[in-house]
């Protein structure tokens, strides 16, 4: 199912259905966004699609012909592939404002679509990757006999990750047969409890694209009952949030990943603006990149998120794999606190940073990861 | 004036004036504040202050007896002294949530009124360095005659920077006689362009104090005339200005520093996010450290601001102090483009970003610096 081929800077990969597929995609929220995500969106409107022809090194954005480019390596791809262009998406993503190599970009799409296979989507994911340093390629079976179905998910990102819809690169496929607006309902509920939840860096790409595809190949309509859609959208949820924690322990430069995860608030906006204030703080992720459980960042970064917080309500915890620790109660460091404990928490990975806030019952969960000399070497090094 | 006295992990200074002055304040917005900010907020509501005291190392914040500690310690100075406890403020900044020394700090304060000189600004200056590399000091002269007036300021602060109506730790004191609420007005207009357009690493300290005390020993009454009061605001702002560059250029770990300006907004709030959101971006920061004039970068984190722009009506400029270089005009990269006339902006230091949106006639410029491993290292080794 995936053809790749790396010409030059540019690393190619190639998705192509046998037959047109459902489809739906979820974009940047960017207002700057590459032609390719433009192009994708406007042809994903009639639920549709067949083939996804995806470059990394290059995101084409802000360049003359960014657009023109855009439909010419999908026409190329079309063609090649003998379907029509309308079903044909395109993704692009690295340095932004340097004209794309188009003319190579096409001239390598012929033996793109010759090296297609079946099993070609390690391939795919492993052509997208850019500072990532894991390939993501993650899987699911579900449901059984004529229920079953399979996802197959690849993604890359690890910087510029703050997705806002979508995380920088993500394909799903199944063989599931579902309608489009069926699969960009249950994007939407995934989403945002898994890539919509994640943070390296702060910053949003202008690539951002998750599109999924449903090629109907086994017999399973999940759409048909209640217990079908629920077995398919936890599913996805799961796949999801593997490639969210993924992702975020792949992070530029991180060396632990973790979860901050603040309740007691008067709504799910306001517990994603502090979740968010914590996991986006230089001074927290330093602070973690060394163990050091320095919980007054926490508390300082909680602060100034834009809420109107009471210091005196609030509690901090660090949740590690083996124990829990006490932080804060009510706003002040705990009796029950102990360094110890807590360097060894935060010593790990996968932990959480739970903050309660006491104004209501509304919660959201954040990941990220740490922050690192490393991360600002290969940012200051990415171009030259 | 300042009296100084280093004692165990507590650098502690003190500022004294002889009688009784007008003063005023501006605090950190943090809803977790320092007890001491509180304190001294509620003292100023009076419009007068005699004393600071003031301590890095500690915060002294999320820590039970926080405000007993406050008290305290004011009231020890304000006891060495012969002056009024309700006259005298406090300032603690460093680490949050370890209990101070208190009896330590209150037992070091008879020492420090002896040290008390009219020359010892510099002293008090340097005692509450934390990471700062450079003292800041700053002074001012202006007016003739009798309407001659002096500023002196002292300030700290290299890291947990984004300041919200002030800067970590700043003091201004004159000789000119103006009442409180003048004093007020005039540290606010002050402090829009300077202290309150500054960011190290978008993190704000739950300590942030700026504190103007006028003794009015010198003739000078700046209200008393139209003229008088803006010759005092300029000498004001310009003192700020300079505060606030310095401030910059000594951020933790900064190779650099630059200005973010936006203009064409439909407000300045919507301009100072663009340009916040710019100035706060680790990409961005972390490519001018390498004085890669990564421009894509810039575009990215002004379009996921939460600002409706749109791409093809924004222009990018590099202004350095030589030339300006054409960088992206209406969306795409400018003809006029050179990447080596952009690297040698953005390799030097005190220059400016110019991003115009097309949206309307409201700007704002924000100042920041480069980000750098050393800053991970420092703050990744601060505690430990």
């Amino acid at each position: 199912m995936a053809g790749i081929r790396k010409t030059g800077r540019l690393d190619l990969g190639l998705i192509a259905a046998d037959r047109p597929c459902a489809a739906a995609g979820l974009f940047t929220r960017n207002r700057v966004k590459a032609p390719a995500v433009e192009l994708s969106a406007a042809r994903l409107r009639g639920g549709r699609a067949q083939a996804i022809i995806a470059n990394s090194g290059n995101a084409n954005t802000c360049v003359p012909d960014g657009r023109l480019h855009a439909e010419a390596a999908t026409a190329a791809a079309a063609r090649a592939l003998g379907i029509r262009p309308a079903l044909t998406l395109m993704s692009s993503t690295g340095v932004i404002g340097e004209p794309i190599a188009i003319d190579r970009l096409t001239a390598a799409v012929p033996e793109l679509v010759s090296a297609l296979r079946p099993d070609g989507l390690a391939d795919f994911a492993r052509a997208i990757m850019t500072t990532d340093t894991k390939m993501k390629l993650f899987t699911r079976a579900a449901g059984q006999g004529r229920n079953a179905f399979r996802l197959a998910l690849a993604a890359k990102g690890a910087g510029m990750i703050m997705p806002n819809m979508a995380t920088m690169l993500c394909y799903i496929l199944t063989d599931a047969g579902l309608r489009s607006a069926a699969l960009k309902k249950a994007l939407a509920a995934a989403t945002y409890g898994s890539l919509n939840a994640l943070t390296i860096d702060g910053d949003t790409s202008t690539s951002d694209s998750l599109i999924m595809m449903a090629s109907g190949v086994s017999a399973a309509r999940p759409e048909e009952s209640v217990r079908g859609m629920k077995l398919f959208q936890a599913a996805l949820d799961d796949l999801l949030t593997e490639t969210a924690a993924a992702i975020a322990a792949d992070g530029e430069g991180a060396t632990r990943w973790f979860r901050v995860t603040v309740s007691g608030a008067k709504t799910a906006v306001e517990a994603d603006r502090v979740a968010r204030r914590i996991a986006n703080s230089p001074l927290v992720k330093t602070a973690f990149h060394a163990a050091d459980p320095n919980w007054g960042r926490v508390m300082a970064a909680a602060g100034s998120a834009g809420v109107p917080i009471d210091p005196r309500r609030v509690s901090v915890r660090f949740e590690g794999e083996k124990n829990t620790v006490r932080v804060v109660d009510r706003g002040l460091l705990s009796a029950a606190y102990s360094e110890a404990d807590a360097r060894a928490v935060i010593g790990g990975t996968g932990f959480t940073v739970r903050v309660e806030l006491g104004r209501g019952r509304a919660s959201r969960s954040i990941l990220t990861c740490d922050f690192s000399a490393d991360y600002v070497r290969i940012n200051a090094d990415y171009r030259t």
